[in-house]
């Protein structure tokens, strides 16, 4: 029985992208892409550890939701050093869905971060194969970076918890610190020593060691890489410390036994009910997820002059978070720091990525047992310390100097982030931006324009030296007409000429003007029909191409009481009484100097 | 005792325009607006009974609505003709929001749309203050009109069941229907007789009655407000024939008792969860109603070269509906047919309002026995009538072949309505096309462009017949540059010089470009970046003032490889090899034929 199916390699490349490079591979990618996956290896066996105990679930989470989802983003993904993983903010967005819907601890929470995955996947996905992915472009990066500062300063106080060794909780910066506050009392003086010395060891390490490292005559690369494994060094020394002097029976909380094992396979569907609770949260850690994915994964692209394409982006990461639902993982999305270190190690292909899988899953099936006695506020000291470095306000001071717009944005999602949690945060930040663009839009600048001397060039006449002539009056709005500045526009132009009663001709100059909606266009309607009645001609001059053919399909042209001119200069010369007073003269007889002819 | 009080006497003109056209008034505007006040007067009568009925509420609702709130607008009010009061699609959305909450009949019914007339008019007013009419732009031309069109079919659809004398209710078509369905077999046929002839009466005193009253010498105003008499002409006759035949014993469900009294304080605030639940429809409510109120006061205004204040248009028709809120009405706002027939009556001021206000007063304490015979069905006819005029699908066909993103907005405007009801329907209209705006200004279109021969004047290569130089290319934005676009041009632009190794200098030239936010600012110096990595230079040409302005604020320019040119000829002839190739050649020796150089 032979099954005749018709394809075309070209569209089964563009899903697959695996089978573009995979057929180059070669021995010399496979060395680079190897070194590459051991040190990745090394750096995410704490990482994601801690990133589980971050999301809120069992350490083994965080290795499973390594392992699988690399393999497909390997199949799947354009990027060639993307790695995919637990996250930092997409962890925190993660705590917060799912603490909604269940308590910690319960093996609902952890059906429900696995839901969590599952519907992100699908909604990565479907948006990639509808090619949907322009639509994280509204979130613009004022918000984007205001929203990751917050995001740190949240995550860093809710491992605070970890490093005192006490219980608290809450989503909020408010909570967190009533509920550290409320359980100041219970502080274990034991943990607090390990968390401390931790964290003041790791940041010692990014801040103190590298310079060491480069004075001792280490390369920058190879110092880079040293560094990161610093953790894996806070790890050993900590669990060899606390296992020795069995602190876990002072009170110091330990990750204790972990399965050894592969990942398992894991049912991510239960209730219609709670698909329908996390379908907002989910929608956001997509859009979130994909954000920081494209922009690790383009800006790495770019220092090789390689391009990452957004839709199948959004298919690898879409099967990436699917595949977590799948066996035990939750949300994942390609981390920065990680990807980061993979291309510097050298990851030639995504093959490195399905290595680094291999290295995980041994950690997963052997190494497990050395990590009973690891304390948790080591993992929260690695937390700290790799999220403090997101913490960055210069994005405040950045945009209160360039748009006061754009500072609004950012202030209402770092403090609706702290105040009221990353999905109210991140969801105003993006209403907030559209409302604001949307506001300006609808008050547009609206310039009266007249002839640059010496040239055919028409500027504002409160800003330039210009020509202009009492009977003509230019007006250049700088916006698209649509249904927001329509009556604005009418306004504006009918208050313009009830002013000043020698006005015979107005002329619209549309340069700026890209759209003219149905609501705009009956404005204009309005404005002929109403200047018609005062004795006044309406003009319009430089309409573009795509503009002009929407007018043609409607009366306006037909009913215009004026004419349409293909430039400024052409109405200025019909309209205005030029030779009078010689407006012409500059571009006939140009007074051009021997550099400006050149 | 003297209190010593400063005040502006022009801010208190804004505030209280009565004080502006009240100084002025004489015997010829009083002679006037008492002959329109009366003409109003005895067509409002049937029109605010009916209303009431729409709205769900007891016939003398409609009066007391339309007493205090008229005469509040005089004081208030910038419209010389505006007459405010109960109207057909306000009235349908009071009666699917306080349907939600209340059932139909009950006290609680009454108080809800009492308060929704409250907290209506407290968001008008606060918008007035705070000058946020412009809001009621985001409501584009072609949404308003699907949306009045499918509230006219809901209306006439909703009014049905009066016509048959059956029980019937639903605020959606589908509703509407299966109710009418399911209850026809109760049909009342002496009711329905009834409400039949009057239905055909009012299409023929519309249709056939005036072109009549011309052929018979009356003049074309006196033709139209005899017309404008017709319901209360059916309303007469139906009253006398029901109560000589005492119908009302045969089924006929009639007006009954009303109270003979001047509108009754009423407290319209009740519970705070009331309030919290309407909130919302208020909004819709105030909105639709101010954009239907504006449009017909800025129409009439317009005719007599009048202007109206849009923000004092708002507290006027706030404090309207807080007048109707405390006096036994419902939500108000300004008609368009009440306010058509009192400017063609010769209404010269709002005091037309007034002196109606007290033909409607005099009409409600002495009148209403009078009614007490009159039939809903024959109510319910003069609703069908009016609301059939609003119903018009040219929309639809204006919008096909102007503009695919307004017809989508309209359509589903219209179905929405229909099927969902108005507030979903107005609220998706909305939406649709904020998001379709967002979604073309997301990909913009982007020309490549030339200089005209013969001109300075540069164009779409695509388009038009103008000259290039391989080496430097000029791409034309059509769309402010921010955070929706950011990468698109990014992706335009290196692409674009990608494909092609002849380029040295990229011009990106701005004059639709009204903006430049933060998010595209990156994206401009990671352009200018990438373009010096391949050893070409970035310039800009035609940057707007208020744009280089901000510009000037940040690094860019500082960063930027190449120059800001004031006008792209400018830029051709210090970039292109224009001497060689002669493109300057127009200008410096124009070919210019006598009418050109006129």
């Amino acid at each position: 029985m032979s099954l005749n199916v018709s394809f075309n390699p070209r569209l089964l490349k563009r899903y697959l992208p695996i089978l573009d490079w995979g057929s180059k591979y070669n021995r010399q990618a496979f060395a680079n892409d190897g070194i590459a996956a051991i040190i990745v290896t090394i750096m995410l066996i704490p990482q994601s550890l801690a990133y589980a105990l971050l999301a809120g679930l069992p350490p083994e989470a965080g290795l499973y939701a390594s392992i699988v989802p690399i393999m497909l983003y390997t199949v799947f993904g354009t990027s060639r050093a993307l790695a995919v993983g637990p996250v930092a903010v997409v962890s925190l967005m993660t705590a917060a869905a799912v603490g909604q819907v269940a308590d910690q601890g319960t093996a609902g929470y952890a059906t429900a971060a696995l839901t969590l995955a599952f519907l992100s996947g699908a909604m990565l996905m479907a948006l990639g194969l509808f090619r949907l992915g322009f639509l994280a472009n509204f979130l613009s990066h004022p918000v984007i970076a205001g929203f990751i500062t917050a995001s740190g300063i949240l995550i860093a106080a809710s491992q605070l918890k970890h490093i005192l060794g006490i219980d608290a909780g809450g989503h909020t910066l408010v909570h967190l610190i009533e509920s550290l506050w409320v359980h100041l009392g219970q502080i274990n003086w034991i943990t607090l020593v390990i968390g401390v010395s931790a964290t003041a060891f790791l940041f010692w390490v990014r801040k103190g060691l590298k310079p060491l490292l480069k004075k001792a005559g280490l390369g920058p690369r190879l110092a880079d890489v040293v560094t990161k494994a610093g953790p894996v060094a806070a790890v050993v020394v900590t669990t060899l410390v606390t296992g020795v002097f069995h602190l876990d029976g002072q009170g110091v909380k330990i990750v204790g036994a972990v399965p050894q094992s592969l990942p398992p396979f894991t049912w991510p569907v239960s209730s219609l009910a709670l698909m329908q609770q996390l379908f907002v949260p989910a929608l956001l850690i997509s859009i979130i997820g994909f954000v920081e994915s494209i922009s690790v994964a383009q800006t790495l692209a770019a220092k090789k002059r390689q391009r990452v394409n957004p839709d199948q982006e959004l298919i690898g990461l879409g099967a990436a978070n699917i595949g977590a639902a799948f066996t035990g993982g939750f949300p994942v999305t390609g981390g920065f720091s990680r990807s980061v270190v993979n291309f510097d190690a050298g990851a030639e292909t995504p093959a490195a990525g399905a290595f680094t899988a291999l290295g995980l899953g041994i950690a997963a099936l052997f190494l497990t047992p050395l990590i009973y006695f690891l304390p948790k506020a080591t993992l929260a000291a690695t937390i700290i310390v790799a999220v403090l470095s997101l913490v960055d306000f210069k994005i405040l001071k950045t945009t209160w100097d360039y748009s006061k717009a754009d500072f609004t944005a950012v202030l209402a999602t770092i403090i609706l982030t702290l105040l009221s949690g990353v999905e109210v945060g991140v969801s105003a930040g993006v209403i907030l931006s559209i409302a604001l663009h949307l506001y300006k839009t609808s008050k547009p600048h609206i310039a009266e324009v007249g002839l640059v001397p010496g040239t055919q060039h028409f500027r504002n006449v409160l800003r330039h030296e210009v020509r202009t002539t009492p009977e003509l009056v230019t007006i250049r709005v700088d916006e698209s007409l649509y249904f927001a500045n329509a009556r604005f526009l009418e306004d504006y132009i009918l208050d313009r000429v009830a002013e000043d009663q020698a006005i015979k001709h107005v002329v619209l100059m549309c340069p700026a003007v890209n759209e003219i909606d149905t609501s705009a266009l009956e404005a204009l309607e309005e404005i002929n029909r109403r200047l018609a009645d005062n004795g006044i001609l309406l003009h319009l001059s430089e309409v573009k191409g795509p503009v002009m053919d929407r007018l043609q399909k409607s009366h306006f042209l037909h009913d215009l009481s004026g004419q349409v001119f293909l430039h400024q200069f052409a109405a200025m010369k019909a309209l205005g009484d030029v030779t009078d007073e010689g407006h012409t003269t500059p571009p006939e007889n140009p007074p051009t100097s021997p550099e400006e002819a050149a």
